[in-house]
């Protein structure tokens, strides 16, 4: 089945044309909730915020869509209270597009991500092959589904492909997923083969119940995306993703396992994209850093979400607009007395207001107002640097990293 | 010594006429940094910041002086490092009014406060007169002054009267206050005097070494205010409001024990305040409640100053413009599914933007982003709760309790 024979617009995504030399591209994607310019970084909100900040911010920096998570939001507070309180619009306060992550990546990193000690990258990790850490899955799986120890009193929870299907309806987020099964690079090809499979099965199941809860939940005008998986093996990508758009999913998300180095990534990112449709969106879950999103953007991506940026800001990991390949570690002694902003170009409220030395004093002193500074400073450099990546394709020109450097 | 003979004007403090039926007065307080209009509510940040929030967001609310802590600035990150990154001011990013407190608080915290088991009210134990709580001190305390240990390391770390006011000359507050000894209500009469005796004499050498250190650092323009003890009795704390009085301090704050109960709290600021210059500002240390706050005003006081809104608020005690005697405990389960706001009648970020329900998972899944909302919207109360106390006194009034409730 080729993925051209699903080539027709779908009425919420509107892209541009490649820019030469790249398959980059501009596009709008509208959602009931209002339009995502892309390429687009989507801010992580796990639990129905964005860790340390209150939606008046977020919104201020320019965040366009906030991601919330079927797992978590499961556990707590629970998908009929969020729908009682109309949905996740009107529980969080955030009115722009929402996405929920399936649970997908819970069942994996508290599976066998723990049991092979790896995220969705296994670069931090020598090439041997050899997971280093060992921990005890919180996962069972098979065909009809998963459960899932609670992380709050290790309760099993199950989730199915109708399950997470039926919770997101009444989360009622703008995009949502299917419940997929994600791999690890230490897998061996045939489980990943058979992962994937399962995966296929688990959105045809998914698509069902989407057709039976229509119109159910707060936000009627939710679309469904569906997941391609493969690990990092090109036959398995390249079927993944042309079975995935077959099944006729107004958008596509590029999920799992994305290998051992940036390379690895860039090149399962090609081949998915290669056997997607033109006018879907494409979202790639869980990426990432300034210069992976760059790269991913010249492949055809269009929206990412990724917890690293505000992560990395409660740990001290500052992001530079004058240099994206480096961060500020503010809580290097070498800070301590240094009265500049964290970014002399950054028109964030935290480094027009604040300098590095009293970033570094709130960190050492373990200050809660560090916490929003710093996450407000990283979401900000990722809403400018994506502004940057549009305005470079709105030229008709694919930006190379040094391109988003700020020098001003 | 008569008060009357210090009653000349100080350039810094304009009060009104007292309003009838009360020793209540509008005023307002000129600092090298801004002008306070008094009745006002210094917002605590002990440690150059307001806990969980940036400066941007304390200035949105409103807030007009910021107050320090000279013991916790000297632990981390040291005066000498504020004074060369300009001072607090422009290490804080806090351009407007600051005042330090001089760790005379602390001293008792760590000493006789930990041994007796008490805070600045004793209310909370029965009235038998048997302290409940026993620590250990970590203060020792003569005449020379104090060894504190410290709450990083444990080692003793010096303040004596002199050092505190080299130390605030670095630190470059507006307002300053010098080394006092806060005693407990536990402390038997004689003890008390003879601390009361012995902080006048601190006040004496803190006085000198204010005149020798004059233009010293970042703030040319620091006022020097002198601190009230006595405890509980009435001739002590008399005697010692006019003693400090008439050491001529531009400004008097009153300090120490106010007693076991609200009533014992109002009678002894009475007598301070009886004995006190018209014409001198008036600070009441680490008051408090709407209520007490409320009932200083009335018997005389100008500035408040106190860690309780924006603690209580971390706590998940979230104030009520609507009724200012109640708080709301946000993590009672009544207000699990609860859309309305905290406070109908407040217009703070976070009632304008998100339901208790919200703040009530925020607070239970232990979200970040529930402290910056919280200390929002108490500090929000605070700041809107002495612009109405302002108006009614600029009206000629002195409102009541229920008065200051916003029904609307």
């Amino acid at each position: 089945m080729s993925a051209q024979a699903f080539a027709e617009p779908t009425p919420h995504f509107t892209p541009g044309p490649t820019v030469p030399g790249s398959d980059a591209r501009r596009g709008r994607l509208h959602t009931a909730h209002g339009t995502l310019h892309t390429p687009a970084f989507v801010a992580v909100a796990t639990r129905g915020t964005v860790k340390a900040l209150g939606v008046g911010e977020v919104r201020a920096l320019g965040v366009q869509a906030l991601i919330g998570n079927t797992y978590h939001l499961t556990l707590r507070p629970g998908p009929e209270l969020v729908r009682d309180l109309g949905g996740l619009h009107g529980f969080s306060g955030w009115s722009g597009p929402w996405m929920t992550d399936s649970g997908g990546y819970q069942v994996f990193s508290l599976g066998a991500g723990k049991e092979h000690g790896v995220g969705k990258l296994a670069s931090a990790f020598p090439g041997d092959g050899v997971p280093r850490v060992h921990g005890t899955s919180l996962v069972r799986l098979d065909e009809a589904g998963t459960r899932v120890r609670s992380i709050f009193d290790g309760a099993w929870v199950t989730f199915t492909p109708e399950s997470v299907i039926r919770t997101q309806r009444l989360l009622g987020a703008d995009v949502v997923l299917p419940l997929d099964e994600c791999t690890s690079p230490y897998h061996p090809r045939a489980y990943t083969q058979a992962a994937c499979e399962r995966t296929h099965r688990w959105a045809e199941r998914a698509l069902t119940t989407w057709r039976e809860t229509e119109g159910q939940g707060p936000n009627p005008g939710q679309v469904l995306y569906g997941i391609v998986q493969g690990g990092v093996y090109e036959d398995l990508r390249r079927h993944s993703a042309a079975t995935i758009a077959g099944m006729g999913f107004p958008g596509i998300a590029i999920g799992g396992s994305l290998g051992r180095t940036k390379q690895d990534m860039y090149r399962i990112i090609s081949w998915c994209v290669d056997a997607l449709p033109y006018e879907r969106p494409r979202h790639l879950l869980g990426i990432g850093t300034v210069e992976d999103i760059l790269e991913a953007v010249r492949r055809g991506m269009d929206t990412f979400d990724c917890a690293g940026p505000t992560r990395m800001a409660r740990n001290g990991s500052l992001l530079s607009l004058r240099d994206p390949s480096t961060r500020i570690n503010i809580r290097a002694s070498r800070f301590r007395r240094d009265p500049s902003s964290v970014d002399p170009t950054c028109d964030c409220p935290t480094c027009t207001q604040h300098s590095r030395a009293f970033l570094h004093h709130l960190l050492r002193s373990g200050e809660l107002a560090f916490y929003p500074l710093a996450t407000a400073h990283n979401l900000r450099v990722m809403v400018r640097t994506m502004a940057t990546i549009r305005s470079y394709l709105d030229a008709g020109r694919m930006p190379a990293l040094k391109d988003l450097a700020d020098p001003s």
